[in-house]
């Protein structure tokens, strides 16, 4: 039996256990919320050590950062370095997106270097491997892709990316709706090159049972990608996408029919008026499947910042719904991100997903912050510090204002109004 | 006749001429605007040279970036430095908020260096003078507020920001509620403590009409910070922040009746769920007038990373209707800015600011970025860099990834999405 079947016959797995801690909820709640199909649980039973990560309704909002290699400049080595940049700057969960090199390898060392989850888009894999062995990668066969998907499953991979709802009915809707950026999903754009040039239906849309078979059979979580992503606020929520999310949908049933958990990628770029839209869209057509938006970023013009863009959107995206952020670094839109960038697009999507969390209600990061209001009018540096969403961060700017521990404040110099305040008030009760 | 009065008689003044063209506005809306008090125009006669900035309801959100000498370790020059990175950031408005040394020296050089707007917090520099001649800023008299109140208006600043409303009432209120972190406004707590010291009433309050009749001569906009400004996300809207702004709502019509522009300071630290209740309270019992708000900090926990947190408090503030963002630094909480973190902190208030006016429909704001999206279908790299948000930064991220002018999309390494897509839409075209 699959996770979500045990989970519909009542069973709670060790699993199931093991995330209601680190949630603080009770296991039952859990058990529903997969059952339901409102959770999903991330941790293959064939990925060792990995330790397991829930990402649904009525939990911590996750975050996701990517990395992998891309040309020959990228090394195995150096994308390690990047996962744990992201590690140590609080990734929930772990993508390894590598389109070129040693792919085979730089997945085994990403599966053997962290207990996160981490999710992998096997498409990449298969369209090299036809380059190679095939000397084009529109030259994949059906079989070439299903057997990469069933290899990255095998080896443990945590959530599959896979573009299953972007249909030829979609492509051609995109291209008559006349968007200004046609298709920027990496992955959504080489699967559509491939379907042109073949004269052939999407594979994963015509072989989705034979990928539900892969699934069950290991038990991984689906993560279906939206090859229809907005790539400018001018294109949200078009027919394009939207018709793709409605496919999505129906495909959200059959997985979870056949036993299969399932979450939903989400944009991209969106106008801060079109989030919330955007969210209950999908929460309504994927019958609440968790939502694993790409920022979104609500300009199209913060390039070298596209962090802080994500982060708003992100932020409104949680709150409204969406239950886990995929990061997006400074150097979106200019190039791939070095470490200290996979470090910055991390922190600032936590910082969304806490945001998020308090204004949801999720009694962990109320109290979180609860401690640091305390721990400020207390004027107690080192819990502030211990605290901050990065301590080591805020300690070292920190260190740099004060030269050493001080009870005053040092953001208003010499003058202190909490003390002032506290003296006052002190005062005002004696006499009153 | 004030700016205002003019604008309520019809009269269109070269002031108002000048901000319509900035705004691509009609000069009418402008006149209507500020006779509604919808809208102020920050820039005084007796500031030289300054090109008078707008802000308000219809318009494009603003930035302010604050700037001060708080002990002896800051100079004029270093922050003369900060305002020019400032201003480089593309802030629209600055605050010199010194509050020791030189203060008028730093006011009247921040003054010369720029023909941005410049708001100033005269209480600081009238508790500092006491303390000078007095021996204690505990005693201060009320003329001693208000020759420097009149100083400030008379050398040319174009906003006053002062604590009109935080009355003893107010004071009583929030002790009564046990706030966690009972007053953050620095200035509002040396007001405070002055008041209980001295057993009286807010002298800004108690003298208001006083006030008026300086704002009025010199016809500078007054901006009613708030005091009672929660310093946490537990405080956000509390009787004590809600009661001074029902007080404030009252004197925003006092000004406006006495020809005085007016707009309103506003939090500080909000949770994302509070933000629109607290937007649009203001804009109910302010009758309109422009909120500026401080962030607002959407966690209390980004330490090291409050420009990120402001930059989305910023967006869902500015998009449910606020007009003027004041900036947050990296080193909130931590310290006072250097001139990287200032730099840094108008950019992510640029951000939030740019973000919420593509959603609320400012049409410039949605050209800009429908033309880098545009640049960006067209691999146009010159056009994305120079439509960038911070052209600078972008270009220098930009380089450190690509050896040279390339057509190919450095995001996806030797791939390229667009490419192949493009190739295999005309193909499909001319085959069709």
């Amino acid at each position: 039996m699959t996770l979500l079947e045990n989970a519909r016959n009542g069973i709670i797995t060790d699993e199931m256990k093991q995330v209601a801690i680190a949630e603080g909820v009770t296991e039952e709640f859990i058990r529903q919320g997969i059952a339901k199909g409102e959770i999903v649980l991330l941790g293959s039973k064939h990925h060792k050590d990995v330790r397991p990560v829930a990402v649904g309704t009525g939990l911590s909002t996750k975050v996701s950062a990517s990395v992998g290699i891309h040309d020959k400049d990228d090394s195995i080595a150096g994308e390690i370095d990047k996962i744990m940049a992201a590690i140590e700057a609080g990734t929930d969960a772990l993508m390894d997106l590598s389109v070129s090199g040693d792919i085979d390898g730089m997945r085994k060392e990403a599966l053997a270097a962290t207990t996160k989850p981490i999710g992998t888009l096997p498409l990449y894999q298969a369209l090299a491997d036809a380059k190679q062995k095939r000397g084009s990668s529109l030259k994949m066969t059906v079989d070439d892709l299903f057997e990469v998907i069933e290899k990255h499953a095998a080896e443990g991979i945590d959530f599959l990316a896979l573009h299953c709802g972007t249909t030829m009915d979609i492509v051609a809707r995109a291209k008559r709706e006349g968007r200004i950026d046609p298709l920027v999903s990496f992955g959504g754009a080489h699967l559509i090159g491939w379907m042109i040039h073949n004269e052939a239906e999407n594979p994963l849309y015509e072989n989705f049972d034979r990928l539900l078979e892969i699934a069950r059979k290991y038990d991984v979580v689906l993560s279906f990608a939206d090859g229809m992503r907005p790539g400018c606020l001018a294109d949200s929520l078009d027919g394009a996408q939207v018709h793709e999310l409605v496919i999505l949908g129906e495909l959200v049933t059959r997985a979870r029919n056949a036993g299969v958990q399932v979450m939903v990628k989400g944009p991209g770029h969106v106008p801060i008026d079109e989030i919330e839209t955007t969210v209950k869209l999908q929460k309504s057509l994927c019958k609440g499947a968790p939502y694993f938006v790409f920022g979104p970023l609500v300009t199209d013009s913060a390039v070298g910042f596209d962090h802080i863009s994500a982060a708003i959107g992100g932020a409104i995206s949680a709150f409204a719904g969406a239950e886990f952020l995929c990061y997006v670094t400074p150097a979106e839109h200019v190039g791939l991100p070095n470490k200290k960038q996979v470090y910055d697009g991390v922190i600032a999507s936590r910082i969304a997903a806490h945001a998020a969390d308090v204004a949801k209600g999720i009694e962990k990061a109320i109290q979180w912050d609860l401690e640091m209001s305390q721990a400020r009018r207390n004027l107690d540096w080192e819990k502030q510090m211990e605290l901050s969403i990065d301590p080591e961060t805020a300690r070292r700017m920190w260190k740099e204002r004060s030269d050493d521990f001080s009870s005053e404040c040092t953001m208003c110099g010499k003058y202190c109004a909490m003390k002032i305040v506290s003296q006052f008030l002190n005062k005002e009760k004696a006499t009153a």
